[in-house]
């Protein structure tokens, strides 16, 4: 079967910095496809990104390996890395963006790429074209991991706020805004018992089952597909509405009391 | 041959939404290739969709499945659709999108997807990836439109202001403006004899047979390449000329008296 | 092995164009994967468009074929051209976007598309379509360039402001600015000795080997992965910091002198 390579980073399309990415991986493994997955995350955001990739990686069969290059840190001593869980494989810079990755799958292991295999890795300004791209591409063609580098014990992690529990409510706060101005926070579905109140931005929001239970243009509470609390406007932006964003308190009160 | 699947929405890429329904493709159709057609459309807007649409679909060979989630509906009881026309296939939410295949098809049958086959049909948020990619991809992958659901008779169509006709002249209106500012209207390219005068914002403009007629930064009006009057500005944007969009009037007289 | 098709445009992805070029091409060349470079240029910006391509065409293997369409003169007498160049193909308006691939190929040759073969050159509106993604396809389906049209002896070619040498000193200009705000020169990596002093916008910068040689937020000088000057901010946009953009000056002295 045909390897898979999705594509996740922040250089936009314009700029030719992708398809140089493409060509080196079409070089080394003609028959691989790309998917792009998207090139348009904020400059820098690890942490849109990471959330970005916890979206698709385990939806994709195992086999495919995700390429992420969202790298505030290249030409510093951040370290390159290839890992491989539940069977789909990342490569990516040790930043954070593969935690969630870390938090949700069974079983991984990681590598630091390195070795004769990567020459260039001296090369200042572009890993993505120089380091990465080929260590996702060897990967597609077949290479074991282990052939890549030395293992890595600790991968970097994301610190994310952890909500805070106490008597009948649960504070949390949104994490990451997606494009429709949803605001994804950090209280997770299983922690949501049906009845409870949302309180964000001093308003109060009834939990629904789905934006269709309210009219267009009102705000609602909800369990999104990522299995998280979210806060939307149907048809239109919560973010807008609240003029809230990451680091925006929101407040779970469990009984009616 | 491998299945082609394109993908048109209104998600961006920043959220690994479009990713997300690439896997799930990927993993019940693993060697189909994604042909992005654009996730950038204008959140929610339907006839744009439609007109994006029905710039490509039978421009692909038969046996392409195009998947197309614009859907601000998600959620309330719109139904989930399956369409065979004139050989290509389409997967969307039956809110309109596929209007301009229905007229343009020389026959087509549709169905409401749903039964045993979807039993993710109850997720509250995310149709595209829980209904619709696992359909596309069955289709992709050989299954028949009778397997996936029960036949529907009218599928939604959205409503399209027909041109005004009456001695000499057409009353046409501004349908939709396209990334470069052009102004693509309701009247056919075949009501418009040669000498035609075009009449737009207060401005009298002849028929031309291409941009590169005038001079660059001159307004005209021509022939477009989906057979419909068109208003443009050579190498700049007719409706910021125009302070025109969708609604605007265009008049057209047949003759120069 | 299967053809691999590239498309590179300012077309954007919310009218379908896009797509209708790629169903003309699956049409022609069904087996073709086609790797999207990106559709979002900024209109008719021949210069940027060069560069960008000039990042990535041999980086792919032999055999690929570039579709590039940013044509401000479509519907003028410009020319239409295949090229090929070391084992790659380029097709493409003759405007000079292939400018940077006659400087750097080691051979090459061109021709006009032209003949029985493209009976919808006359087609006044959308060459990208009823033009360049035919001929493309044809290519990827094993045509002989010949076999498209006549030869051409001299493609365009953009002219490209030559660096001002004199003493100790090198005058150069900013050619591009890039999605991240860097500033890219026409100064060439081999004139600048280890030492150089780089002025631009009234200040004085080292060159640095890498973007982590400074901290965040800091302006620098680096040698940039296509091996020119480029003028950077960590983290950050040298464009907007300096307010500078193409045609801005930027000078090399030598030494410390």
């Amino acid at each position: 079967m045909r390897a898979r390579i999705t594509l996740l980073t922040d250089f936009g399309t314009a700029d030719g910095y992708v398809a140089a990415m493409k060509g080196v991986m079409a070089e080394i493994a003609p028959e691989a496809i790309f998917d792009d997955a998207g090139h348009d995350l904020p400059q820098g955001d690890l942490r849109r990104a990471a959330w970005s990739l916890s979206r698709y990686w385990d939806r994709y069969p195992p086999g495919t390996v995700h390429l992420v290059v969202v790298d505030p840190g290249v030409g510093t001593d951040r370290r390159p890395l290839a890992l491989e869980a539940d069977g789909r494989f990342v490569v990516a810079p040790d930043n954070g963006v593969v935690s969630r990755i870390l938090d949700a799958a069974e079983r991984w292991r990681a590598v630091e790429l390195g070795g004769d295999l990567f020459p260039d890795r001296r090369s200042a300004t572009f890993h993505g074209r120089d380091l990465f791209a080929p260590a996702a591409a060897r990967i597609a063609d077949g290479s074991d991991l282990e052939a890549l580098g030395a293992p890595i014990e600790e991968p970097v992690r994301l610190e994310e706020p952890i909500p805070a529990r106490g008597g009948d409510r649960i504070g949390g706060e949104v994490l990451v805004v997606d494009r429709f101005g949803n605001l994804i926070t950090n209280v997770p579905a299983s922690e949501l018992p049906p009845g409870a109140v949302v309180r964000i931005g001093g308003r109060e929001l009834p939990l629904r089952s789905t934006y269709g239970a309210v009219a267009p243009g009102t705000l609602l509470a909800l369990v999104n597909s990522s299995d998280r609390l979210e806060v939307a406007v149907r048809d239109g932006s919560a973010a807008r509405r609240l003029d809230a964003g990451p680091g925006t308190e929101v407040e779970v009160a469990l009984s009616s009391g």
